[in-house]
């Protein structure tokens, strides 16, 4: 650019050096929650006094769920209801829901009366609803406005809105219509209706009571940056955003993944470990039963143990090799189920598509499992037992694991709860089962 | 509103119920994908040449990759170049990578000379790069334009943009220097100089060489819309948008949990099955060779089990118990190693966390089996050795499902990669081992 002094009106001055006596920004409030988060708990209020309060909002809001509890008790109640009434409203929502009833209560009663309302409002919905994640604050346009006066209208309000990048067009009674961009008011011709814009759109949304991960699907599947919720007369409640979207896309990978093992949902490498060993402990316990059914099984042929105990030897190849067989259909089952909807046809193909999968590799295995054992033993009956019960219960395995996941959901269970210690219990007792059955018929 | 006609102007006029003669619009194209990934081949075909060429892109952008794939090759090579012509750089980017190498280097050539030169570079950087998986078609506004120019210029750019909330700042040098939102555009002084905007402005960015994974987590770390990429000189290259993170996260999660089993880590329930058995069967393989080791184990033990085989009853719930334990800890470590950075010190406190949780869990475990055992068989012995057996490798499967993603991660390798098939080989042997060695020691 020039460095020329005479410019015309409405151009940029060259910048002078100047003394910048601004307030030096604070970190962004991601990375000041994690600052936050490393203090002790004496240095955190003192450092969330000294910060504006609206600073201290946006960090306290991107605290994890259990400092911020931690932090909040030890605010003045004062304090605390004042940054609460900076906070987005959804974010002050998952903070209240955070906390003890008591303090909540107290809390709330301390709020603004408005903001008192509002957030009473939002904490009616169920948190793993999109009334429950959604934002309340959305600009709402008359769908008879033109371009101009919507442009001009939302400079006006955009300012304390988190989601400026749509603005909802709503009809006399409020209900939703259309969704518009910037980007659209932008393109548009400056005196355009803004229902001429929105005629032949296709409109998506959702009611407050749909599962939030249903919300997360349908914003991965069509890449929105923000879905509107309304309730049952259509009416705009306020959107779910993106940003949202991700932190429950997080959430739900990390439940199945610990869900499938029996692991808290909620556990992270930073709970508390007694919690953990709460949370874990009932499923532990399950599996000690459901191996007691292994065990029981081969209870059932120890005098073929006692006999042949090269038999004990087996076992353990055969159990291992069905449970890894069906853990890799359990993996692709749950991730399926978990970024798709899945109609009965298709669960069925997918079932079938692992029994197959099943059935190749069970084979192939088992002729490997078969040459070694021959070679090992010398015994070629042993073998061929071995590898007949091998090779079953790998099929087996494959359809369990294609399965389980398919009937939890079908009970109304998470598809993943606990179902890597039902798929061991199948595969181990079935296991055991064949190998020492299969050896009493045949061998003994 | 009002139904009078006599309207300002600039206001809208009240609409008439006119006949809409513009095509009806095609239904969102990620629905349009389903539609036609749901159709026979020739009918696909068929589909898209019915198309307009713009809806046809942005449909077939939106396809998996394989059907993608699949039907690229159909296409004439002509309407396959224009079709890639009118997609984003991006998606045309992934769309080549999923081609034959013969089939990508004849359609580069049909393209137009610029189109194709973009492309070609964009194809030099690695997919699982910010590079790779970056948007190059961004709003560049220079620095020294006032807000209104700044306007004025979007409004012109706006619309071939995929990402129009952001625009960033460049220098004369095309150095990045800062990004503006159309929000902060908006609500700006009319007058006011764009790089005033931007003064104190913490300026976030990656280079183009950054790991995909890494882009993710700032992204959802921030809650940013998009992410700028730049080179080693600080120069605008694109930007990674947060519809692209959704992708990438739900990937990662795929990935995790089918690699920690050893399933294909870009599986799903459509994959033909005989590339899931290709990509499955060399962990099987390995999985044989791994309880080859627990076999050996128990063979070692091969007397002491034909002197009383009660303990090969045993020997299933020793080894099931610690391998869920185990489990557990290997998930929490899997997710979090996804979701954050995790240095030196945090992971030892985690390996130490997961310990205690062993320990405890192990004690109470054991306590109840020495109750059962002692019912069922009658020998305090016995049941005194299993339970020292399965607390202590219930122990050793806490340790092991702790560390083993940290040394994969230490090893450069990725930390869920057949973590439960090593997980399962040293609890399945050491349980073994210590079922089999303390009996031999104490009661034999």
């Amino acid at each position: 650019m020039s460095e020329d002094k005479e410019l015309l009106p409405g151009t940029c001055e060259p910048l002078e050096a100047e003394p910048n006596d601004e307030q030096p920004e604070l970190a962004h409030p991601a990375d000041a929650a994690e600052h936050i988060e490393g203090l002790d708990i004496e240095d955190q209020v003192t450092f969330i006094k000294q910060l504006p309060l609206e600073d201290a909002a946006e960090s306290i809001a991107e605290m994890d769920a259990r400092d911020q509890a931690l932090l909040m008790r030890r605010l003045s109640l004062g304090l605390g209801a004042r940054i609460i009434e900076q906070m987005f409203p959804d974010d002050a929502t998952d903070l209240l829901n955070n906390l003890d009833e008591d303090l909540r209560r107290t809390l709330l009663s301390k709020l603004k009366a408005e903001d008192r309302a509002e957030l009473k409002t939002l904490l009616t919905f169920d948190p793993d609803t999109a009334g429950g994640v959604m934002n309340t604050e959305v600009v709402v346009l008359d769908q008879d406005l033109t371009v101009d006066q919507a442009i001009a209208k939302m400079r006006g309000e955009v300012e304390d809105k988190e989601i400026p990048y749509y603005a909802y067009l709503v009809n006399e009674d409020k209900v939703l219509v259309g969704v518009i961009s910037l980007r659209d008011l932008l393109v548009a011709r400056r005196g355009t209706c803004l229902k001429e814009l929105i005629k032949s759109q296709n409109l998506i949304f959702v009611t407050y009571n749909e599962d939030k991960e249903e919300v997360a699907r349908l914003i991965s599947h069509y890449n929105f940056l923000a879905l509107p919720v309304v309730d049952f007369g259509r009416r705009l409640l306020g959107v779910v955003t993106v940003d949202d979207v991700i932190d429950i896309i997080h959430e739900e990978a990390s439940e199945d993944m610990q869900a499938m093992v029996g692991a808290g949902l909620d556990e992270t490498a930073d709970s508390p470990w007694l919690y953990s060993v709460r949370k874990r402990l009932p499923w532990l316990v399950l599996n000690v039963a459901n191996s007691a059914v292994s065990a029981w099984v081969v209870h059932l042929f120890e005098g073929n143990i006692a006999q042949m105990a090269i038999l004990a030897v087996l076992m353990p190849i055969v159990a291992n090799q069905a449970g890894n067989t069906g853990q890799q259909a359990l993996a692709i089952m749950i991730r399926q189920l978990a970024t798709e909807r899945f109609d009965r046809k298709r669960s069925w193909m997918a079932v079938l598509r692992e029994a197959k999968i099943g059935l190749l590799s069970g084979v192939l295995i088992a002729t490997l499992v078969f040459l070694v054992v021959m070679a090992v033993s010398g015994i070629p009956i042993l073998a061929m037992v071995m590898a007949l019960a091998l090779g079953l219960d790998m099929l087996l395995g494959a359809l369990a694991g294609a399965s389980i996941p398919l009937v939890l959901r079908a009970l109304g269970r998470d598809p993943a709860q606990a179902s890597s210690i039902f798929l061991t219990t199948i595969t181990d007792s079935m296991g055991f089962f064949l190998l020492l059955g299969l050896a009493q018929l045949i061998l003994l």
